[in-house]
This record gives structure tokens, C-alpha cells and sequence, in this order.
């Protein structure tokens, strides 16, 4: 089980109906941001859920609207007691715009480990974070964020390769064990692999095939729509953004389970009206609102 | 008359209840912003009051709680078709902070004029503005910001200096006039001096005695009150901030009109709690809340 809150959903500049970027994922008290625009912490504040475990902060871009929240949250993790180091991955660049922003909370008690660009997954807090390049007017990436499931313990297959009973419950718990001489792995009480939950998270960019991949099977979908109406794709190829279509287009292409729609322009002030250009594509389609949450649970 | 807003009113972080420091002037359709701190964009928008129009930006210190924001408005204001150049004045320092927030943008439509801590009172958009060094935990400018007033027509002066009746007009709009070999100023057709309209900005400080000179006979006097209850005392001297009694104290002592307290800690939930702790010294006080709107005219 997963938790996540969309804390802003607006996409240039914070409105009073809609903070800038930025999701925030709860797994088992541990936290992830990803993307920090202006609002973040008064969502933050609101939903309650605490600074301290914040233990990683993905950054979309470096694009205002993803980031000027940044060095006022990394101030107020800091107030609120923690002193063990923070991660934050980005694109190309990140780590350069990080320090720049910094000149005005220079000190910190804790220490920032920047990752930039990660071309492999990372296992940090219990998920498994995924980065790939998009095609942004400065460089971006989108993510997904994997939360494996263990196997069912299997009783037939665990008496089947003869394992002594006084060892399944530790066998269970992924530990390998020696004992008489024999060494006994965890696979031979378990059974097959069963799916997790997978979060994927694509904005600012134009719909590239790679997505499609990418986001493959994600029990949710969080796709840039900046722009509601079909005949604002001029404006969209122009600002390489993406329309409610395009994003549902991905979100069928990719087989996902829920689109969620976000980084609304200011200009479309009843997102609403145009949600069924994303339905009538891909029907499980949500808007994004502020501080909508969401749990995911593991399918069986 | 002159029109201000209190954009936002807390200090520290930004909390669903008040957004972080910010002051916006409006004189005549210009507009000086004081501060920018996170939330003041929404504060803008709800307020209606444009973003093209803002000619300055003065920056009281570096410190995230008052110029978070400044990076996003810098784009807002960009995005509102501004191509004027844009002054953004702030204390030592304030160069190299605006240039390292600006990693998040890099391009607007207009000129950026950025000057550090003027030791002369500048003349832009129709007002004074003076600047006076506080004594924070990094270099800090308190501001005042003066609208004269033209001294009235004096016609019984007029007729003693012997001034034609044909240029008693011209004088009056302060120009000179040599007329049949004799030079007319306007000082021989207006009356004395009169008082114009008098505004203080002073957050984050100690209350140093310099203080007092400064704000002296402001019409209003905003000031910092990170914290209500005396027994704060201790607080405010380490975190150099002042308590409400101290803001008081030196609005008694300036002799100004009104006090208006602002940049709350977040942990006081309740200021009006407080509220006595400033008015038994100096009665004509009022708490800052967002967008509190005060229109100061001339007094006569």
C-alpha cells in the first residue's frame, strides 16, 4: 500500500485555485517528493503527513514552476529536525541550479547528495525509482516509482524440495539458511513473482514513444495535460507540452490502470470542460486537483 | 493617496493561513514590491492588482522566508509583456543572490537593474525611497518610501511678488518663466511645504535606535513581530527579530500614526492573542493578516 498526494497541480505559475508541480508519495512513513513548485509546503502543511521523512526529492526540470519551492522546503526539513542526508535527483544540470538556488539557505544540517540523471534504477526507501529523458525545452525527466511485492509462501513447494519446517518462517523473510550441511534459499518455500505497484510520473514534455515503455502497466499515471482543448496542439508542439489527448493516448499505449491529469495551464480555468477529450480515449481518466490523494494497493 | 497590500504575513515558512513577506504599493498604476516571499504571486492574482506594472522590487534580505518567490514572479512578470527595464534594490550581496536565483530564469523580456544598498534616497515612480542597514543575521535593509506633496497656490503671495495673472498656472505646475526680461519661480505663487504621505518597512531586525529616526512620523509604520508574548524576549534577541512590544516601542518613539505588525512565527497561531502586548504601549495598532488592503491619503 502507497500513498500519494498531488500537491499542486497547476503548471506556470500558482494560482489561488492551483499550487505549482508537485507530487508527494507516502510509503510506509517515508516520503518522496517529486517536484517542488511555489505552494509545496502550504499543500505540505495542509495534508499533515510531516517535513522530517522527506528522504528524497525528485526534480522534474529546472524550469520555475517544477523548482522555486525548493530552497524554502529544504529550510523547513531542516526546522524540522532532520540530520540525515537528503537525495535529490534531477536532470542534467540539477546539481549546478541546486547550489545556485542554495545562496539563500545556505546552511543546512543535513547533507544533500545529488544524483544527476540517473541512467540506472535506484532502490532508496523502499521503491524502486526509474528516470527517463523527455523532450522538454531544457532538460527533463519524468519517473516511475516501482514498490516490488514479495511471493506467497508455498507450502506444496516448500515439502516438495524438503525443506524442514523449522526453517520456512525464516526462508519467508528472504533469508538463506545452512543447516546440516545443506543450504536452503528463500525460492524454495516461495512461490512466483507477483506484480507491485507502479507510480509513473511524465511532465513537462512532448508524447515520445519511449514513454510508452516507460510507463508500461503503471497502476497510475500522472501525465502532464496543459493544455484541455484538441486544437491547442499548436501551442503544445510550440511549448512541448502535451494536450488531455496526447496524454491519453500514452496512458492506452502504455496499458496503464488510471490516468491522472495535471500541470494545467492558468489559462484553462475549468479543466472539467474538456476532460472527455482524455475519456473518450482512455475512460479511466482523472483531473488533478490540489491535494487529491490517492492509495494504491497491490492487485491480486 | 496611495493604496498598499499586506501580501503575505508570516515569517519562517509559508502556512495555509499566511503566505511569507510581502508588501505591494500601488501609487498612481505603479507598483513597488517589498519582499517576494513564497505565496506572493497568489496573494497578486487574488488581489487583481497586475503584475506588468510592478517598476521595482525591494528586497529587504536573502533569506528564503522574504525572496523564495522572487525567481517565479520574475517570470510572471515577464510572461505579462513587460519589456521595461525593472530596478530591484536590496542590501550588500543582493546582486549575487538575485543572479544565482535567476539559474531558474535565465531569459526574460526585460533589463534587470539591481542596486545594493543605496546610501541616497532614491526618486523612482513618483516616491522616495530610502533605505536604512538593520541589524539581522545577514545584511538587512529596512525601507521608507515618501509621496510629497505639492504646497498650495498662495495668491495673496502671488499678487505681493507682483506675478502676472497670465503665468499663475505655469508657476503652479512648478515650472519657471522669464517674461518681459524677469524671472518667475514657483516659490513666489505656493505656499509652504506640506506634509506628504509617509510609509516604513522594517523586518528583520533588532529595534536599534536608528530605527527610530527613520520611521519618524510615518503615516504607517509596518513592522516585524515574529513574536507576540513578552517572555519571547529571549527568542527574538538570539534569533535577532523583535517581539510585539519591541515593534511598539519604537512606533511610540517615531511618533508614527499607525502600526501595522507582520511576519509572524508560524507557531503563533493566534497573534491577536497578543495583540495587547503592542497596544498598551502604542494604541494604534493593527495585526497584519494577507491582502489586508490600507489606503493612506494626505492629511490635511
Amino acid at each position: 500500500m502507497v500513498d500519494i498526494a498531488l500537491l499542486g497541480s497547476g503548471g506556470g505559475m500558482p494560482t489561488p485555485e492551483r499550487f505549482l508541480s508537485s507530487l508527494l508519495i507516502n510509503y510506509k512513513g517515508r516520503k518522496i517528493l517529486v517536484d517542488c513548485g511555489e505552494g509545496t509546503q502550504v499543500s505540505m502543511k495542509i495534508l499533515g503527513w510531516g517535513f522530517k521523512s522527506i528522504d528524497v526529492i525528485c526534480i522534474t526540470h529546472g524550469h520555475g514552476d517544477h523548482i522555486v519551492g525548493l530552497p524554502g522546503l529544504l529550510a523547513t526539513i531542516g526546522n524540522s529536525g532532520r540530520t540525515e542526508p537528503l537525495t535529490i535527483i534531477g536532470p542534467e544540470g540539477i546539481e549546478n541550479i541546486v547550489n545556485c538556488l542554495r545562496v539563500i539557505v545556505p546552511y543546512l544540517p543535513y547533507e544533500i547528495n545529488i544524483i544527476e540523471n540517473p541512467s540506472e534504477s535506484l532502490y532508496i526507501s523502499g521503491l524502486t525509482i526509474s528516470a527517463l529523458e523527455l523532450n522538454h525545452s531544457t532538460p527533463c525527466i519524468g519517473y516511475s516509482f516501482y514498490i516490488s511485492r514479495k511471493p506467497k509462501f508455498d507450502q506444496e513447494k516448500a515439502i516438495l524440495k524438503e525443506v524442514p519446517k523449522t526453517l520456512w518462517n525464516t526462508l519467508q523473510r528472504g533469508e538463506i539458511v545452512v543447516c546440516d550441511g545443506k543450504k536452503y534459499e528463500p525460492s524454495m518455500v516461495l512461490g512466483s513473482e507477483r506484480r507491485g505497484i507502479k507510480i509513473s510520473f511524465i511532465t513537462d514534455t512532448r508524447p515520445i514513444s519511449t514513454i510508452i515503455d516507460f510507463i508500461k502497466d503503471s497502476d497510475l499515471f500522472i501525465c502532464e495535460g496543459t493544455y484541455g482543448k484538441n486544437k491547442d496542439l499548436d501551442k503544445a508542439i510550440n511549448n512541448k507540452h502535451m494536450t488531455f489527448a496526447e496524454g491519453a493516448e500514452l496512458a492506452l499505449k502504455g496499458g496503464v490502470k488510471e490516468l491522472l491529469l495535471t500541470h494545467f495551464t492558468p489559462a484553462m480555468v475549468e479543466p472539467e470542460l474538456y476532460k472527455d477529450n482524455a475519456a473518450s480515449i482512455f475512460p479511466n481518466t482523472i483531473l488533478g486537483e490540489d491535494r487529491l490523494i490517492k492509495t494504491l494497493v497491490f492487485r491480486d
